[in-house]
């Protein structure tokens, strides 16, 4: 059929056609008023999509760019540091610490797994300057336990940072940043937010802003003190991305309505819509006899681990030549190993049948068992009406 | 789920981002030589476009307008003219002709229903000067017999010009304009065509030119020879609507690369993309127990008639209310007792297993009786699988 470029991926995400738009009017130039209002604006609102009363920067890099400002900002060369890892994102954070001369403690979890509260402890010292770790590891579909890790940091280690990277996590499951005391939380423009890849953000507690004083490793581009500084004034320290900052307004702005007003609200529906799709697509893989990549799947994304003596590229180049759809293969080496259905911001239902009833034909196509075409959509369409049902109640239930 | 403004609506339908894309960066004055250029090329590709070597002309207007002009252009008072009406836009037909003060003798067939080429040959007389009818009638979803009635007029009545409100038939049925002996047949710009409403385009072939010298009803905005005499300079009489021009240029190219760079095997893409939707909906919809409104179903649209003792405005409505899908309810004395859902354009598997989801959806929620979750599915599932299988065959077969 006719080619739609339809993302499925764990970012890039399906874009927002009213922050297409302001993209694509806008023209302003970045030492003006207007756009110091609709900064200062943008900052404003992030706060409040984050869920956090810290100061919020967004800076024109990918995420990568601010993890590495939450190494450079925050750490001294021989401070020991402790990077929970269990995927391609938190060896990330390993080698970036390595990379500034930090004295790097590892929880090692194999790709899908998560961490238990316990191995966290174990490794975790009065010395430990910073804890580096994902909200959700977008190489395996994993979501870890940021609540319980977040309690054990600050009951135990008082003088240590916790550092999160919550660039898939952010609008896709709920966290407390300031209640968990989450030092520092950073997101990316293309994921929840619906917009192309170009902006990073971070909210940064006192604890973090204090810490910088005395770091001493080398930073410029990513000096998150003097981004502070102009943040406040509505600028940024160098030239911003003027037309993803108007792309921003306009997807938080949208994020706002959904919520009639508020935007914590509208970021509980992103996070309650990426929960309903991702359930649909597990019940729906679960009905193909598919298994699950991950021992604690998160909303984000789905990872399915591809099935018996088939190389999961082959699923991916299916998806793309047949549906125009782009799914993400394994990172890595998970690569060829599992598949990825990413539920990240901009999805509906009709996506989400959509891509489940592509499945079952590529799922035909690439493996020589039969496939009882419906089942995954039967499967998936059972849990959409059990929430709508359970919405239902709760309507009635208000009203009573 | 999250609100995704979605049309199945037969026209206005979705718009390609490419001609979206187009349209909003378009500014040069129509006065320029710039402006030329493209107009030229758009009317050049739009004969490639409908099939035929007539002169086309395009004119800012919704499609009723040069449906007037191929009325007013074509006939003189008193003019004996035949119009073939089931549905609401035969009727328009009709009202035109009156309007006009030609002798309109009808077939007026049920909502719903066809003609057969005796019903019309019994009321087309050596004196009738024009037929009008429609290739496909959008109220009901109907495919006329265009090829048996075209041989019959060409036939029976030499003198009679043949006149085709292809609105909804152009890119969704095949048709062979010259070939049959068409003399007017009417396109509009956000159908097949995939761009919004605004302009809507015909060609006239040279009986109907000649016919022009001699029709004696006003005309002023809708006179075509105007139009022509422009046209031939890259012109529009009046103002053109650019910024559709502009967007209809991007269409015209995306259906040639469709056709690896041939417009005429693009459009037949557009065809088989519009018949493989259309018997999909129609295997989903028979699997759930509902029918037809039509006799003679049109791959434009599917019209499906409300299950008893349900007002279809409620099915509209929640389609709209839960999945922010807009189909469409019947028309005038259809209202309440059909649905249509549109094929027409730029849809793909997704956006059709997708809708024929929430309609299992909605249907539950319409009617008190038990819905089978995905059987409308596995039947359009295995309608798509089946003509992928076809395809295969046949690219196996040219390469033996």
């Amino acid at each position: 059929m006719l080619p739609k470029n339809r993302l499925f991926t764990p970012g890039p995400t399906p874009l927002l056609p009213a922050a297409q738009n302001a993209m694509a009017a806008f023209t302003a130039h970045h030492r003006t008023a207007d756009f110091k209002a609709l900064f200062s604006r943008v900052i404003t609102d992030l706060r409040d999509f984050i869920g956090t009363s810290n100061d919020v920067l967004v800076i024109a890099s990918s995420g990568t760019g601010v993890m590495e400002g939450a190494v450079s900002n925050l750490t001294s060369p021989g401070d020991p540091v402790l990077v929970l890892t269990a995927g391609k994102f938190g060896e990330r954070w390993r080698d970036l610490a390595r990379a500034f001369g930090c004295r790097v403690e590892v929880v090692d979890k194999p790709y899908g797994d998560t961490f238990s509260v316990e191995e966290v402890a174990a490794k975790l010292t009065r010395d430990t300057r910073v804890v580096y770790l994902q909200a959700t590891e977008s190489s395996t579909g994993t979501r870890h336990d940021l609540k319980g890790i977040a309690e054990l940091v600050r009951r135990r280690a008082d003088d240590a940072l916790l550092v999160v990277d919550a660039i898939t996590g952010l609008g896709t499951t709920e966290l407390d940043v300031d209640g968990w005391g989450i030092d520092v939380i950073i997101g990316g423009s293309q994921k929840a937010l619906m917009i192309p890849p170009g902006l990073a953000y971070c909210a940064l507690s006192e604890r973090a802003w204090k810490r910088m004083v005395t770091a001493t490793n080398p930073r410029y581009y990513f000096d998150f003190r003097k981004e502070r500084k102009a943040a406040a004034k509505g600028e940024t320290a160098y030239t911003p991305a003027t037309s993803l900052v108007a792309a921003l307004g306009a997807a938080l702005d949208f994020i706002r309505q959904l919520g009639n007003g508020d935007l914590a609200a509208g970021r509980k529906l992103l996070v309650d819509n990426a929960e309903l799709a991702a359930e649909m697509t597990r019940a729906g893989v679960g009905a193909l006899g598919l298994e699950l990549f991950s021992v604690s799947p998160a909303a984000a994304l789905t990872a399915v681990t591809s099935p018996a003596g088939v190389d999961s590229g082959k699923i991916v180049k299916e998806f793309r030549d047949r549906f125009s759809a782009v799914v993400s293969n394994g990172q890595g080496e998970m690569k060829g190993k599992l598949f990825r259905i990413a539920h990240i911001g901009y999805y509906d239902y009709l996506d989400t049948i959509g891509i489940l009833g592509a499945l079952e034909h590529v799922l035909a196509a690439v493996s020589n068992r039969p496939v009882e075409y419906g089942c995954a959509l039967r499967a998936a369409q059972q849990v959409f009406q059990r929430s709508r049902t359970r919405e239902l109640a709760e309507i009635a239930g208000a009203k009573n």
